[in-house]
């Protein structure tokens, strides 16, 4: 690692959605000068959505990081319980220049602390978590306030990386990350937002989240409580 | 694998871009009674962009499947003198319901035989290579002729997906998979395609890609020489 390189840290976890990390990764990894590292609480093999990634470096042998990227998924409250993985996103976390997120990602940036009354984007059917850890939902795509700059779902973490992108090198080195990428979306269909989406779609997923969201509220809220001792 | 099960296989290789293929698996493992299944030619590990992909399945041992999806990469033509990559696209391609690819993939697909005469999406700036395999290139982001789906550069990859996905399922199981995703795109800036990008933004990406067009265009001519024999 060159002394001069700007460390970003993807700290993932059982339960995280791939694309979460591997859309800003694919983007990030193509600003000079930057370095990227994946890891884990104790390091090894994550298997996400069927996908294993390996030789993940355990997060406590990382010594600081300019950035610490925080991917979401359906792990991501039982995630912010696990005290080896919540140590080290607050001791990364309390260095790093920036703080970000994707997806669910900004609730574990709430469980550790770094939120309060601040601004930020999440999953939109998991928003109303961020509460818990004292932050103000946005249903903004990308969110800045202050340090913390936080994409909403999945997809998102693209046009986050892209954000970030400019933040760190200017304009013109994420204009050519975007055109290497072909970043010219064209969804088929207008149904990425619950405000845009058929009412019947949103019930179904609707109805599919709602399956797991007492297990999720538990877990953010004794979350919460052992942020708030 | 339960009988019904239609599987999906994306045959990834060295120099393999991570997001043409991790973009389309998080969409499309979302249809219901899909496999999707990440192989390469030898099985084992595949690192790709400092992201390392374990526990492959070798291309050889699978059986058969209903898709084969090719993500493109800058070893995409390197990949295409790899006579037992090549075979084994060529027996599962023989077989398959659909042939697709993201990115430079179709160069693949064209190494394999299978685009003679047929319109083809690639990444805008190695879509003029396919023509040496008798393909016909085409801008659109997602395109399709016949059993033959392909989509344009890297991030086509997620579009490319959900009409797939609307193809196997039905346009509102695509609809949910979009709205899970939160697939509502806003890039930060207009620099996504060579017909929008800053003439400056576009010199640049073109020089670097000129630097590496001898060798890929070398490979390429050497697959369409064997592909002609």
């Amino acid at each position: 690692m060159a002394d001069s390189a700007t460390v970003l840290v993807f700290p993932i976890y059982l339960g995280v959605t791939h694309l979460d990390f591997t859309g800003p990764h694919q983007v990030l990894t193509r600003v000079p000068g930057l370095e990227a590292i994946v890891a884990s609480a104790r390091g090894g093999e994550i298997e996400a959505d069927g996908l294993r990634f390996c030789g993940l470096p355990a997060l406590k042998d990382i010594g600081a990081c300019d950035i610490l990227c925080i991917p979401g998924g359906m792990g991501s409250t039982a995630a912010m319980l696990d005290e080896d993985y919540l140590r080290e996103i607050r001791r990364l976390g309390g260095s790093a220049r920036y703080l970000t997120s994707v997806c669910t990602g900004s609730l574990i940036l709430g469980a550790a602390g770094f939120l309060k009354g601040r601004r930020e984007a999440c999953h939109w059917a998991w928003r109303d978590l961020l509460p818990l850890f004292g932050a103000i939902p946005d249903p903004g795509r990308v969110v800045r306030d202050g340090r913390v700059i936080t994409g909403g779902g999945v997809t998102a973490g693209i046009d986050f990386a892209l954000a970030l992108a400019a933040e760190l090198a200017g304009d013109a080195v994420a204009q050519t990350i975007q055109l290497s990428l072909e970043y010219s979306p064209a969804p088929p269909f207008d149904a990425g937002r619950p405000e845009t989406a058929p009412p019947e779609i949103l019930a179904q997923v609707l109805a599919r989240m709602e399956r797991l969201a007492p297990r999720r509220r538990a877990e953010a809220e004794a979350a919460a409580r052992a942020l708030a001792k």
